[in-house]
């Protein structure tokens, strides 16, 4: 079968990233019933872990059975009613999902734009706030289209000032550098867990903060999706008595239990730290190899590092270069998109690909390729 | 960690089954990512499989990324728009699920109901369809709450006659006993990953026709949610250039085609011969314990075995025989739902798990906790 001639990779792309042997051996453990008591205390544990990771104390925090953008879909179409305003920031891919899926919830969007590779302006946010007085105010902590690291705590401080709630998008930035939803003042987050969490894709960490539970709770409408409706799903995750709602994703869960104490267990500074380091090591190596990166040093993402190409790349073609590091090298690099598709590459250096050698060998292949 | 401490279990509930070693291993291979042309290839020849399983040649044919539930949703959320009038087939929970859905997508639903543990009167549902003509009919085919079969042909055929398309729930039937979608004139059905399939729970096999791609395509209004758009969602799994819509979960679904695999290899009618063989030795045994079939013969699915408690269990409490047999045997099996909460249990016989020496053991259990 296909499986068995699956190739080894090295993913150095947006995501996901490689996981370790510790989450492939965890989801290779035979399965338990979703409702087994052994099953609920390794959920326990797993949402308690998430919580350290996101800074928050939030009894609603738990790995959603789906990808990042179904959290995002849960996060805003639970806080969301049809008609309410809403502000979203706009400066790459995600913001834009965000304000269509706020938009399919029948919200009224404004949107506040920046340029790609550039974080949106807290001040224009703040105008926009305090005219629209906005029931949520939505944007993206690290942007994976642009890898642009947004500065989260002016506007999610003018938000709520103006009485909104707060969402931000954690996808690529969980794990991987701070994420402090209380200390910000974040109504509701989410994550996802093949990025810095180095797990396989397929789960979505969430956490959303009593007062917006509180919210929930006193909609005029049921939320539009049964599936990611939250008051349904706390019989599950978070009640005494453990409801069937769907059924959990028992080795995915697994998989992100184990990540998550992997995570721990190197603890969250030390992490950031070889973050940082694996950056500006790649920053370095692509500067040299006439790369360009294309967010200034303030506002760059450590995890994922987006390069404008250099003119030895355009002449081969990019999209050529990286099928090469592909085929040749076995290492996947991500490609722009929207706008930036053609103009940049995006490397990703996440959770587990966030180290010197892991950075020597992208460059030692690229050095290969082009020279 | 937990993990590593998780006991051993038989999973005779109504799903998770167990998963075999050929599954588990998939899950536990190295990711690779999911642009990769590898893993589009094993895409495609997954797509593959599951036409063969759902019996259709549909190309919107793939493994969604979420649980059954989701499945649900997406088919019925795709092909209604607010107002549009649906007649739903009510005799468990999911029946009462799908209606829920319809209502939350601003469907005008009309149920037509029947008793928990008999199947839905066909004239029944022909005279309301003619009556209300309706955009889209939905019944489920394996109720997993009660462990009726509904016969499928007549109702798909009267809603067809009325114009409607037809949505299906094979959650529980698919891989386990005959599925037919083009056959039946099916516009739109779901499965789950962890029923008859004994893959990790998660993923949600869904085909949709032709036709209802193209009422889709001709909404007046975009689909309510983004991450279960099926226009989104085919240009990544249908399309020519395979667009980006969301991360694929790529370890569930190299244990999905694992199991695929697997079933095809066995072939579809002895899989479906050794269900219904384990399932009438299961029965025989529960009856000469004093268990009841909820369901009468004709219309008792092979996979899952719903009966009334005999009175010894109803003495020592349903959920202490139940729990007995978890620690003392490391053997699930299911609770009642609803109105049938502490009348019935519902076991299991799915997949890997329908097996004579797997009814055995459970007889013997029960033999042990009951005498």
């Amino acid at each position: 079968m296909i499986l068995e001639t699956l190739p080894s990779r090295l993913l150095l792309g947006p995501g996901p990233s490689n996981a370790p042997d510790a989450v492939l051996e965890a989801m290779r453990r035979p399965l338990v019933g979703h409702l087994d008591p052994h099953f609920l205390a390794l959920l326990d544990r797993l949402k308690e872990g998430l919580r350290t990771l996101f800074g928050t104390t939030n009894a609603m925090t738990l790995p959603l059975s789906a990808t990042g953008s179904a959290g995002m879909e849960a996060c805003l179409v639970n806080l969301l009613e049809a008609g309410d305003p809403v502000v979203v920031g706009v400066n790459g891919v995600f913001g834009g999902r965000m304000a269509e899926v706020a938009r399919r919830a029948g919200a009224r969007v404004t949107t506040v734009e920046a340029d790609w590779g550039r974080p949106l302006d807290a001040s224009q946010m703040d105008d926009v706030i305090s005219r629209v007085r906005p029931r949520v105010v939505a944007f993206v902590h690290a942007e994976t289209s642009t890898g642009v690291c947004q500065p989260v705590e002016e506007i999610a401080s003018a938000a709520r000032a103006a009485g909104a709630m707060v969402v931000l998008d954690c996808v690529t930035s969980l794990a991987g550098r701070p994420v402090e939803l209380d200390a910000w003042g974040i109504d509701a987050a989410y994550s996802g867990s093949q990025k810095c969490l180095s797990c396989s894709p397929g789960l979505s960490p969430v956490s959303v903060s009593d007062r917006a539970i509180e919210h929930v709770r006193e909609r005029r409408t049921p939320v539009q999706s049964w599936f990611l409706d939250l008051g349904l799903l706390a019989g599950y995750y978070a009640g005494a008595q453990r409801v069937y709602h769907h059924t959990a994703p028992i080795s995915a869960i697994y998989g992100l239990a184990a990540g998550v104490d992997r995570v721990l267990e190197e603890g969250l500074e030390p992490r950031f730290e070889r973050h940082r380091q694996a950056s500006s090591r790649l920053v370095q190596g692509l500067e040299a190899l006439g790369f360009e990166p294309l967010v200034e040093a303030a506002h760059r993402l450590p995890m994922l590092t987006s390069v404008r190409l250099p003119e030895r790349v355009e002449r081969l073609g990019e999209a050529v270069v990286r099928g090469r590091l592909l085929e040749d090298f076995g290492i996947e690099v991500g490609a722009g998109l929207g706008p930036l598709a053609g103009e940049i590459w995006r490397i990703g250096l996440m959770g587990e690909n966030a180290r010197p050698e892991v950075v020597d060998r992208l460059l030692e292949a690229l050095h290969a390729v082009l020279d």
